[in-house]
């Protein structure tokens, strides 16, 4: 695959390593822990106003069994006002209640009745927090009666997270079972400073076991489902987030990734997604497996998904704002940075058809066709990304992933005895599975880590490219449970660049998009990824594709993807 | 020491781990590398320009064994030519030069001369490259006359180098006899980039073996010498550019520090020195015992010496201005920051007097109390500094310096099987020794490191200190060989936050800095590093105390060291 091979050849080992060897506990899980997972649907279930419900005339009878596309149903079901305001994105709201033409109290309803219907849809909520973001809208709303004055840049706007960041008083489970009595103290260092903004909190979205799946199945709240047809999956682990923001119940949310977890939701959903570079967002109060160790040879990064490119900047402007760094020592003091938007003929923009590890699927290849054909058309430079390295970028993330040989995860799924979804069965496998790397062997990968990086940014030099623009996944939304190769994504997770993942405007079609049925696979990764590519399952998904930066360049990725945005929507 | 312990009493157990088991291999060495150290030595020597040196009437028979105070012989020895320029800053030899009132000739020159007495009297010099300079400094003189400018900031200024930077077509070492053949094939980057803001590379310096003692013997060139006193330690690991910037053989030096290796010789020799941040200025191309994995649990960063902190100003500057990161990926986007001097009134400054590990010798917490009372007297607040967990940090410290098990080191060692010097022998035994991290060990400690981070960063804002002034080390310049205790430079590579070493303008005073016999010692460390202090060896050299600020602040620890310097030197 690359003349630079670190440790194993995946094109002739299989592509699992040995299974893992947790064992759940079924007694255990059935006896203390069924109750409490019991209790806590009851509990989201109790929180849902039924008044806002879509008749189930309009539904299918199992929206697991009867690929439906949700998308349309709010337009059918909501009042006029809700939908005007709904159809606003964060910007908008942002504005017109800074300009009092609106109240919060009137945004934060329109939401709640259509995250409602987001959530009878997709599953998408994991804990609902409407009484709590009425009342939060009332006391913003009085405070700018009062002074005259928003609170932020966000008063007023709604806002979701995603369900592993700590939340005042409630519990944060991180989709491990064994959470469901953690209760948090306060909120996680990046929700408080959106709180201070002046965001309202509404709703809290969910995320797979182990957090690590491009997927959406845990054994609290079940699978969700993608909102373009509910049969598919809305990918993860910002699972809830992706389809909450593609139904438009939440303008802003907020979601993690530490290998694809922002950006594949917002492919799958048909939204936008930022993934920045390392150190700007506080991961302060984000639980997830292992809390007394670091590894530093891969980060997670937490970051907005939203309906729009003017909503990310929003986010990241709104939050550096309030100059996190000097509440968190993991963060780089960069504030916010005005760059100007470039016109089409400043961008010399990279495309990438193949990784060299997984082909894309049809869809996937016309899109970036398409986009291609109208930059170019608009007068954006365009060259042909040759991949370098990416199965050795891989292995290196699949290895950090699991470098303390799955004892954190281990540890809270023991817990509770859980059983295993099986895409934890494959995370639990992959780089090193349960054994884990050996101190010297971390050291190495992360030595291939800088070395590689290093690579790449002379690449970017030499071949005079500032952006590129690659598939988020192989395919459109997967069935559940199905994907094992993130390599789009956790590539720039190991080189810490800026990821900005949106809609291409194409969606799968199986009058054009034939699956090859003679395409020879060159590895297990592609025989296994290829192989699950069904142009039925993706008729009609949206494909959203991923312009991503050099590294700390959040500004200028943005930027940049507005003028591709703007063209290729024309 | 502390409530928050890690995993080693040391108050208990000996302040050593088991002995190393590096083994010399004399035969090999004295066969194979004795005769190329001859070599290397000669080739040093036959570049000393003979008519230059200081008459032996001058000095003592053995500068080894007779303390001697070097500090005056230039003024004895050069013509005034000579002595005016080479008494003026880095800062202002690049504004004559500009301004034409100096050639980069004469400039180079006149540092040649001084530079070859303070090699005679301190070994400073690792590599002299005189006839380099002189040539360089021609061409320089050429560009200006033909063009009317600057090839840049640092046009013309003399600036050496610690050795283990790789210089093209030039031996790199690093201090390890085994590497006596490494012919670097291009400058490190940061070198380059010095190189093209127009500064004059004349001579590299000296370092101790593995670079890793506060010391600096080798057995390349044996040990360097203090030019306060002779028989002392300049210091180390940058060992060269404490002597050689302290005689003004050079105006600005490049050292690298990671544990103390700028401060330390910057405080034994009196002169100014600046440890930045990590991720400002870039590592490439500098040459240490691992090359093959990263570590990143400590990391080495590279920072100018000088005689004024106008010239550490004038280095990071001129240096950011050439924007590193698009050639490094490691470093932070982050360019010099013009920021205002602030009122003696405008600072908060925490003085630290003990840091709970090691008290301080009698010179230290003199100097300490001069400056508190100056700095009082001119209107800054001060506070006194109870000292947090320092204990804690250092554990951590050594345990990453030797994650590896020392297996990089003993690489390095036993091609050559070269003996130790005696603070290798300790250097191999701190931490975990030759045991080494496992990966969970590695990662725990990691995640220590993060917590005591955040902690420092919560004391900062809830004292509401902007800086600490700290000793920089117990006591001044030790006898050779002696130091094992680096705690409070150690710390801050911790915490990585930045340090701007000064001279308090206090010296040892036997007749005042008498031993106080009846202490008793805390623990092991204090019990070596209390005990060794000697009234009459300290006797007449400089303390250089530490200036402590917030992480990546360079601009404005700078600003604040100037304005503490100002009102000290009253």
């Amino acid at each position: 695959m690359s003349a630079a091979k670190l440790f194993i050849d995946h094109s002739k080992e299989p592509l699992l390593a040995p299974a893992t060897s947790y064992k759940p506990n079924l007694e255990l899980y059935e006896k203390e822990w069924v109750p409490k997972i019991k209790a806590y649907n009851e509990k989201l279930s109790n929180a849902i106003p039924n008044e806002y419900l879509a008749p189930s005339t309009l539904l299918p009878d199992d929206l697991d069994a009867t690929p439906f596309n949700a998308m349309g149903i709010p337009a059918t079901v909501l009042d006029e006002k809700t939908l005007t305001i709904t159809e606003l994105n964060a910007s908008e709201i942002a504005q017109k209640i800074a300009a009092r033409e609106l109240t919060a109290s009137e945004t934060i309803l329109a939401f709640i009745k259509r995250a409602t219907l987001a959530h009878q849809l997709t599953h998408c909520a994991m804990e609902i927090l409407f009484d709590y973001g009425i009342k939060r809208a009332k006391v913003l709303d009085e405070y700018q009666a009062k002074t005259g004055h928003t609170v932020g840049p966000l008063h007023g706007v709604p806002l979701s997270l995603k369900e592993h960041y700590e939340f005042e008083g409630h519990v944060t489970h991180a989709g491990y079972v064994s959470l469901l009595d953690n209760v948090s103290e306060k909120f996680s260092l990046t929700s408080q400073l959106l709180y201070d903004s002046g965001a309202v909190f509404y709703i809290r979205t969910t995320e797979p076991q182990s957090l690590m799946h491009m997927d959406s199945i845990n054994n609290i709240t079940g699978r969700g489902r993608n909102p373009h047809k509910t049969t598919m999956s809305p990918g993860g682990s910002s699972s809830g987030e992706g389809a909450i923001i593609a139904m438009k119940g939440s303008p802003l949310g907020l979601g993690s990734d530490i290998g694809g977890s922002i950006r594949g939701p917002a492919a799958f959903n048909g939204v936008w997604g930022l993934k920045p570079s390392s150190k700007r967002i506080s991961l302060i109060g984000s639980i997830s497996a292992r809390e007394d160790t670091t590894c530093e040879a891969i980060q997670a990064v937490l970051g907005p998904l939203s309906n729009s490119v003017d909503d990310l900047e929003l986010f990241m402007k709104s939050y550096l704002a309030q100059r996190p760094w000097e509440l968190d020592q993991q963060l780089f003091p960069l504030p916010w940075k005005e760059v100007p938007t470039p016109r089409a003929s400043d961008l010399t923009i990279g495309f990438v058809y193949d990784d060299g590890v997984v082909k894309p699927h049809p869809p996937v290849i016309r899109a970036l066709k398409e986009v291609e054909e109208k930059l170019k058309a608009a007068g954006v430079h365009i060259i042909k990304w040759d991949p370098h390295r990416v199965y050795d970028a891989v292995e290196i993330a699949n290895a950090a992933y699991s470098s303390d040989g799955n004892s954190a995860v281990f540890d809270r799924l023991e817990k509770s005895g859980e059983p295993l979804a099986p895409l934890s069965e494959h995370y639990l496998q992959i780089g090193k599975g349960d054994k884990g790397l050996s101190s010297m062997e971390l050291q190495y990968y992360t030595h291939s880590r800088e070395v590689l990086r290093q690579e790449y940014l002379k690449l970017f030099n030499k071949r005079g490219v500032d952006f590129l623009i690659t598939p988020t996944y192989v395919g459109t939304a997967p069935k559940p449970s199905t994907i094992k190769y993130w390599g789009y994504t956790s590539l720039w997770n190991i080189m810490d660049q800026t990821c900005v993942t949106f809609p291409s405007g194409v969606f799968g079609d199986k009058s054009t998009d034939f699956k090859d049925e003679s395409y020879k696979a060159r590895n297990v990764y592609e025989e296994h990824e290829y192989g699950i590519y069904d142009p039925e399952a993706s008729d009609g998904l949206p494909v959203g594709l991923t312009l991503v930066g050099r590294r700390y360049t959040e500004e200028a990725a943005l930027k940049a993807a507005k003028v591709v945005s703007d063209i290729i929507s024309v």
